[in-house]
């Protein structure tokens, strides 16, 4: 919070041990990064690192935080957006399919892969228009 | 905003049309859930109507609106959720594999559906503990 800033690494299928485990733990108890395997980089865009095994990351600037009860929300601005070159579609954009993040079922606390696509957004209802 | 409460309709595979067709349209030009066959339930709870199709609903208190430049964000405090009972797991809690909610990709529009459960959250990564 100092910082005014954070870094989001989308948690994926190959690193669901990892996600989970950083999630469980405090870096305040334990250099988390270190028994997870993960690497931490520098960002140079803002005051945080992030982990270089994550296939897609988001680095933000804090903009607002907001106490809500037994949870505080951070609201940032997303300054970059870094993915892997091999989690690229043919058109350069990030391909969900390649990234293969976790959906998560708070009801069960289950992780789920993402499945096909099923429907192109402002598309398929563009019938009734 | 005025009324200071909102209901969230989870998209689903078998609304993928409509929930495509309702964020399209505003309602202050057309009566989308009529051309989109929904049915409008007020809410008891919160000044805000919901579609009777959607599996899972969510009654919400408007708490906080944040200007972000091109959105503006609304917080709210859910003060009921509804789930169909065919969408119910044995526990009685709401089953993500029978709501089959909506996974939008943003970065190329698409609408995915859920797949299979991966792992469990707070005990894959124990091991590190």
């Amino acid at each position: 919070v100092a910082r005014k800033a954070f870094t989001v690494g989308i948690a994926c299928e190959g690193k669901m041990k990892e996600a989970d485990y950083v999630g469980i733990v405090s870096g305040r108890d334990v250099d988390k990064f270190a028994v997870a395997g993960l690497t931490p980089i520098k960002s140079e865009l803002v005051d945080a690192p992030y982990a270089h095994e994550f296939p897609m990351v988001l680095e933000c600037r804090l903009l607002h935080t907001l106490e809500l009860g037994i949870h505080t929300q951070f609201i940032g601005e997303i300054v970059d957006v870094k993915v892997d070159q091999s989690a690229l579609g043919e058109d350069g954009l990030p391909d969900i399919l390649k990234i293969k993040p976790l959906v998560y079922d708070t009801a069960h606390k289950g992780y789920h892969a993402v499945g096909p696509l099923l429907g192109k957004a402002f598309s398929v209802g563009k019938e009734w228009l």
